[in-house]
């Protein structure tokens, strides 16, 4: 199921909301982020809290319900929110009693996007040829 | 459903696979990314080819079933499927005949990420203090 070209790398992790832990940035050869795909079972969290030096991170959570801590403050997630944390942000994350709790999680250096989708894509002639 | 504080900004998008376009990038105030996520109809793909100046791309596959092309070379991607394209490779994704595609795209600017998780994660003392 992988794939590797010159300028690409492709595998396959399974349906998401079943996976207990997977990194990317190994298997992909990532540069620009490390992403996590992540499962708490119901009622646990990380035994600790954490921030980060350099690194802006984007939860996704895509199954679930829980709790969210940045510096104290909490406000609930569920399947379909989205959180960006500041590098200096202390946060954790709980999942509901009696639900487990799905996300991915998306690390990269803050501030180092410099431009994105229409100033930084660029458009080929011709439609896609497919097989 | 959203919520701001010093370090994080939050809001919901809804079931990830019900979603036809968003974009995370300025709903969060994204300084590292730019992450949409995105649904192909049947047998449907964008009308051209990209590529990138800067970044490089994640794809996510959240649903259904397509394939995806980098400088020509095709493959399968489903549910699980993950992969990384370099600024340069010319991509394009459509969705099977019989089935709508849903996908997370991540851009970051390749090479920024300098170190990440056990390297760039610091822990703090105590346990977070559940209401």
């Amino acid at each position: 199921m992988s794939e590797e070209g010159k300028s690409y790398r492709s595998t396959s992790i399974g349906a998401l909301q079943a996976i207990q832990r997977e990194t990317l940035h190994d298997a992909l050869a990532l540069t620009g982020t490390e992403i996590s795909v992540n499962q708490l079972a119901p009622g646990a969290c990380p035994p600790f809290i954490h921030s980060h030096k350099q690194n802006e991170e984007v939860y996704i959570f895509v199954k679930g319900r829980g709790v969210f801590q940045v510096d104290g403050e909490e406000f609930e997630v569920a399947e379909g929110s989205v959180v960006r944390v500041d590098p200096a942000g202390k946060r954790c994350v709980k999942a509901a009693a009696d639900e487990a709790l799905s996300y991915i999680c998306v690390q990269a250096s803050a501030g180092s996007l410099a431009q994105f989708t229409m100033t930084d894509g660029v458009i080929h002639e011709g439609k896609p040829a497919w097989k």
